[in-house]
């Protein structure tokens, strides 16, 4: 157990402070250039892998995945590859936890987020979902945007933010450049009202 | 006047073929993470100047200006500093020339170029308006789009590309990271049909 497990094991009224140590809700995702996570019909054929970005070790900084209903409607239809040690919860007003394998439905993601963070654990990826996405901004959820461009211009599809959000600044925190696809990854932070940018 | 400027005078018929010495169609802008070029009014409040970008050198890279009607009629409204030594063309299919001050009005962005591009020069900026960026991208125009991508979420606004465009690949040139504003400064080449990315 590292200096940092260590940390995100103290009481929880010290966490709050310790926003460094908080298990963070990170979304991360890849976007077009335009600003589209995903084609008009979810596709995501024009996601170019650049054989240099290390997918094993992005895996390890996470162990909860939040996503919302279609994405796991999504996930659902292709039977795409689960990650293992993962914990999915999908947060759907609609969805009904008879109807979802290998899932955990939740209405509330502040309730939800609230019991994820009193035990010990990895960050919380928020996956897919621009309405998720918006809807946990809304509420001051989301720790970081991590955003991998690909070289493209997809001209319509789902996009990073869908239109009607609130505006939210955010820091820079790490860039990336990778040049066999031009791949670009900006890791940024959400600065909220009353922090300094 | 140096190799480049020889070379841009040659005769036409060979700089058809020489596309790093034609006079590039430049689009040009500064963009919200998730993909807007101005607020939903036009508004350009959001956009942070970094001391570190030399506008100076940028503008010397450019003679001639092409801008669509809405964007002529913000310019005008706000009546902005105009840029000495440039020469602005309006692409319109409404707007009348008598209507029009300081700026050329033209109907036919294919024949405008060819004849901007018979006379030697600096490159074209493409400046503002996603409108007119969709239809010279869709009628292979375009040479580069180059963000300057400003750490915000704007949540709605005028999007860098209008929904509905036909998708184009990219390829990226160069990047820059300013870290005094987080500005990320991307410049790509549009690869048209034909061509490897």
């Amino acid at each position: 157990m590292g200096i940092r497990d260590l940390m995100r094991t103290r009481p929880r009224g010290t966490m709050e402070h310790a926003d460094a140590t908080r298990r963070q809700v990170r979304y991360a995702v890849a976007m077009s250039l335009d600003g589209y996570i995903a084609g008009p019909n979810g596709e995501f054929d024009w996601i170019v892998t650049d054989p240099d970005i290390d997918f094993g070790a992005v895996f390890k900084e996470f162990d909860t995945l939040l996503i919302g209903r279609k994405t796991y409607e999504m996930m659902r239809e292709h039977s795409g590859p689960e990650m293992p040690g993962v914990t999915t919860f999908v947060i759907s007003r609609t969805l009904q936890q008879t109807d979802c394998v290998g899932a955990t439905v939740a209405r509330d993601p502040v309730a939800l987020l609230e019991s994820i963070r009193k035990k010990p654990g990895k960050d919380i990826w928020l996956f897919g979902g621009g309405s998720l996405f918006r809807s946990l901004l809304d509420l001051c959820l989301v720790d970081t945007v991590e955003v991998a461009i690909v070289p493209i211009l997809l001209g319509r599809g789902i996009p990073l933010l869908p239109s009607h959000a609130a505006q939210a600044k955010l820091r820079l925190l790490k860039h990336e450049v990778y040049p066999k696809t031009g791949t670009v990854s900006l890791k940024y932070a959400v600065v909220r009202a009353g922090q300094a940018v």
